[in-house]
């Protein structure tokens, strides 16, 4: 974001349905009265305890217009009709507010805060000490702003105690309990109810595409890993979607524009069903969601005949990036150690694991609305030396 | 769902890459080789254990074809190249799946399993005894059949019991922790973190917008209520998103177009946005979501200024119409009494209260996941009689 310029003069346009402003350097910035007027900062507006607006567009005269704008001590000042009060607006606020502007016209673009990764990252892999995690507020800040950017993070140093895991989440947010427990035992098991709890690779994947919503994070905390294989592999989802969409923009949008279908079954107790896309927008084309599990596809019947076969490659070719040797950092696992993956982007893999030795991780699922908030108010508190 | 007329003949076409399949009546569907492979109900494509799909899209060859098929007994068989191995699919499995047909071409399309409704629903509000919910798994059946259906449901005779309604999302799901806590009390509290917490009338919204992912139920129980006032309604987003559709496609489409933001800040230790749209639509236009929250809507800038106004517009028309008479249901919780909502659709409001007496409601957010799978499997075990 840039620095805001100082605001030079306010103008009222469209008989009073806007404000011109003119920034030095001549940049201009238009807001609606209505924007205005619902943004409104005053005690009569937003409530002065907790912030939340008080009023509701019902509450805003419709023949709302602008009466007179100038600029004063930096700010602009707005006269209203017909209600008659002023407001007054932060000049930096209303830069940092500005919606003048063209919109994004890549689909598939990314949140400022977000990267993508390939292999490479294996020689930065985020990662942070449980302890220090727990004790030191700039260590926590700098891991969550890892995950926000990358979506992934290892954890060492941590206690080798059934449940740690738990108290690792609690750092940043909320266990998210299912129909697997709050915590579940990743381990091989005889007569298994999924996959994941036998000893087979498991190729990159999303977890439960079938839920809706799906955990946005999961957490994978080891106990034990004596086994022979059993290594973790990591890849960004988000950095294949982007690979496909170069070199099949066509390939993409059928991932994007058609619903998949997803479904898990368990023995009488659970029948899980999500109709949602592989590879998933906002309505102004952010790239948001990537959802892929070979295991839990169900049946496509929503993507058209004539575009089925076109679909089915595309899905081949997703698959195909995202087990590139060159897209995905691999790692075991040792016991004490974690790493916490956003669900809803980085999928992760697993190779089979056999022999005489034991591995035992648990899992947990979370979510990112509790993440994001504890690191918003850790960057909010830090000062700017340490930001 | 139609069921399925019989299978009568099977062809080969487009040099293997699909058959087509003759029902009686003439009516015709095709499916591609890849989508028949893929969803192959064998040992060895899916696991008989727990249903798991087996292999990916990598294991089966990029050259597959089919290079017979045949009807025998009332399924399809086909030969499928290079792998040289049949597989055999039941006709009436393949008419469920076809996907051989038009896509919806209506934007806010609405799933089967959904009706919206308005105010003439207080004459059937869908309700259910707390008691019977827990012993009798018809009545349970029919009341989450309900909730999917309208996102509404309330409840009676249930225990004036601090942490109840806890046991009452345990008959379908898990509970959903927030920073609000698992349950957070509703009462009029001095300084309030949140303006639920006040004895203010709150208008029509859905609970966290500024959350992603938003809780998607939310169940309110009461305890108390001997305040003048403190009255529930409730309405129904989607029939609000029909009816703005309706007057104003433009207006729709804007909402549902851009991503509206929302925040919530709790002093210092909660800072929640989320970036979404009002209406969400699936990729292909069924609408799946409402969030509508005048308390924590942050400043609109991702809509341009040239649809800023427009978008104000329809803003303010979705509002007028949630609030309309005869779109919502309203009733009064007596103590025991509780309702569910889907608050990813049904949007709930409250009468201010005060007075002599006092309120007490206890709130608790869930997931949808587990009611529609906690519902699948009762619909799954009811024999034909009771269904």
């Amino acid at each position: 974001m840039l620095e805001s310029p100082m605001l030079e003069t306010a103008d009222v346009i469209e008989g009073g349905d806007a404000v011109l402003l003119t920034f030095r350097q001549g940049i201009r910035r238009r807001f609606h009265a209505i924007w205005l007027r619902d943004n409104a900062q005053d005690a009569a507006t937003r409530s002065p305890d907790n912030g939340q607006r008080l009023i509701g567009l019902a509450d805003i005269p419709a023949a709302l217009r602008l009466s007179a704008a100038r600029v004063e001590a930096g700010r602009l000042i707005v006269a209203m009709a017909p209600e008659g009060r002023e407001f007054a607006y932060d000049a930096a606020w209303l830069w940092q507010h500005a919606y003048d502007r063209e919109p994004p016209r890549q689909r598939g673009w990314l949140d400022a805060h977000r990267a993508t990764w390939d292999a490479s990252l294996a020689e930065r892999l985020p990662s942070a000490d449980i302890t220090a995690l727990g004790r030191d507020d700039a260590t926590k800040r700098r891991w969550l702003a890892d995950i926000r950017r990358y979506g992934i993070g290892k954890l060492t140093g941590g206690p080798i105690t059934d449940g740690a895991l738990l108290e690792v989440v609690a750092q940043f947010g909320f266990a998210r309990e299912t129909n697997y427990g709050r915590v579940f035992e990743v381990r091989s098991e005889i007569a298994p109810s999924n996959l994941a709890f036998t000893g087979l690779g498991l190729p990159a994947h999303t977890d439960n595409p079938y839920r809706d919503p799906v955990p946005t994070l999961q957490l994978l905390y080891c106990l034990e890993n004596s086994a022979e294989g059993g290594d973790n592999r990591v890849v960004d989802g988000f950095r294949a979607a982007q690979r496909l969409r170069e070199e099949s923009p066509r390939g993409f949008e059928l991932l994007a524009g058609y619903c998949a279908h997803f479904e898990y079954r368990g023995r009488g107790e659970v029948c899980l069903r999500a109709r949602r896309p592989m590879i998933e927008l906002a309505p102004d084309g952010e790239l948001i969601g990537i959802r892929f599990n070979n295991r839990s596809a169900a049946p496509f019947r929503d993507v058209p005949y004539a575009d089925m076969a076109d679909y089915y490659a595309a899905y081949r070719r997703l698959g195909e990036l995202l087990e590139s040797p060159e897209m995905g950092v691999t790692f075991k696992l040792a016991p004490g150690e974690a790493f916490l993956v956003d669900n809803t982007r980085v999928l992760h893999a697993r190779t089979a694991f056999s022999g005489e030795g034991s591995r035992w991780l648990q899992g947990c699922y979370a979510d990112r609305d509790g993440l994001l908030s504890t690191l918003a108010c850790l960057e909010a508190a830090a000062t700017g030396d340490d930001a």
